[in-house]
């Protein structure tokens, strides 16, 4: 995964809720605003609350919402060795049916690591 | 997503049927048969049915099938309030999981529409 | 399934939300109330709004969920025939693995139009 | 899991079976058989489509579909071993979210060999 | 939920266990290994784990594993608060599927909370 | 699907599973080793066990794994009858939304099959 790749995703997810909330209705909306406020700040703080969200995607397989909590997590500062750890659960939880899932999981995550050493 | 991009679609659904039938025994085509029957007029009406499949589909997360229940509902005259109504239904049964598969609904859809213009 | 079941399992569902309310923040309580708000009557009548919820019910093999919508939909008049059309489209776009599900639905609605025989 | 639970289990498939062929209509009925047709001999002997049912109804966890595909196989003949290392490969891909119903699967195989030495 | 029931769901899990390890070979073994340890103190906390392994099973609508991860949490010393913002995260990603599940949860919840009071 | 497709397959699982490997802790590792174990010739032979990884993987609808179970299942001499028995039983029990997935599933088959031809 190039770092390029993590930008095209950023974009298409822009273009695509444009065009959702052209269609929405109010529970639409709703919703999508319940989907940032679980996340925030609380009596857990933000960074767990996003491994919350990523070990929940990695089981229910959705690389597009293991994409967008390893962005998020990377933000958070979560480590390799919490990164590999949140992982780890979700594929003895989820079995090996999650395999194709982590090894894009830690792909775009080795390519976070990369974007970083790049900024130094 | 282009209007191109549907015409694919069914070109590729169609490449791929044809090498199912090649392999396919009796229980498979007597299942390809049942598929199209539940969706005939009866006691609901087609357009009904497309809808119950669009949201099983989307709950269940099958961008292909979601794809395909699009274009029937499309053919059977559903407006974009109630396609909005049903999707609404979907994701508050299926969850965040359910985004991804929702804006890529809503970008087809919003092709479809586009493409009803361009013929006036 | 006896009348007795139906009830029983209204009263716990009761019993149980309170339990929730007693818990919840303000996130959970604005998704009870979407959760109530996309089967109002709207573009799609109530009726083909519980036939969606029951068929997605149905394919994600939710017993409690089907329950409801079972109720509901018969609340909302939907007859045996709209009733078997829906479950059988559920059936065969989630397959087998419904099935044991699919025959609690039918024990139950069965269960549904006895009681409203015994009204009479 | 005493033996009578087995036989409960059976009895109660029978009464619920007969209330969806109340209502069925043609496509339900026809799904039933399709149903028993892709278990029967062919190039793969029932023993292993048995095999391969059961592995599809634990990695989809449910325990009726399990319960049903471990009688079906007591009854070809599968051994001990060859049900442990079908098991096996349905615990892998479906990880620990499978565990209930894996416990659930050798309680019920565990009573099904004991009923067959008390017929000795 | 009464106090007796998480007794009764302990009691009943490792009579369940024992039966396993009766059949299991060697990979079972080893997955019943690796499925403790992933939970273990490491760069993340065991709290957050067992809060990991709680949303992670929520999400995939598994009563027995939620319960199992309620109990640990309980014992880790999670809060009402850390609990309820965990549980909905897995409401949101979810939906209203784990409604019936999510009940359940804080039903147990609240009884683990109530035997504390008892204890003092 | 073109040979060219299968060993892009092939090449890109490599360089993924190097990454994996780059961050995995030992229980990515022993999970690794224990998903390799299980398909191993036993009281089951190699062929049915990939007949069980293939039908587990279409229920649960992942593409990556259907094809690696595909390919393995080539190698192990599985007859086209024979895959399309298999491939029957998973349609079945998993329903229309495994369409998508079986299409591509005997797409690849075909593709297999071809370069068999291209040998002789």
């Amino acid at each position: 995964m190039t770092e390029n790749k993590i930008e095209r995703f950023k974009e298409e997810r822009q273009r695509l809720n444009d065009i959702v909330m052209k269609y929405a209705g109010l529970e639409i909306k709703r919703f999508w605003n319940l989907d940032s406020r679980v996340y925030k700040d609380g009596a857990l703080p933000k960074k767990v609350k996003e491994l919350l969200g990523l070990v929940a995607s990695l089981v229910l397989r959705c690389d597009d919402c293991i994409m967008y909590h390893l962005i998020r997590s990377h933000e958070e500062g979560v480590t390799d060795e919490e990164m590999e750890e949140a992982l780890a659960i979700g594929l003895i939880v989820g079995g090996s049916i999650t395999i194709p899932h982590l090894r894009r999981a830690f792909d775009a995550w080795d390519q976070l690591k990369k974007s970083d050493a790049n900024k130094d």
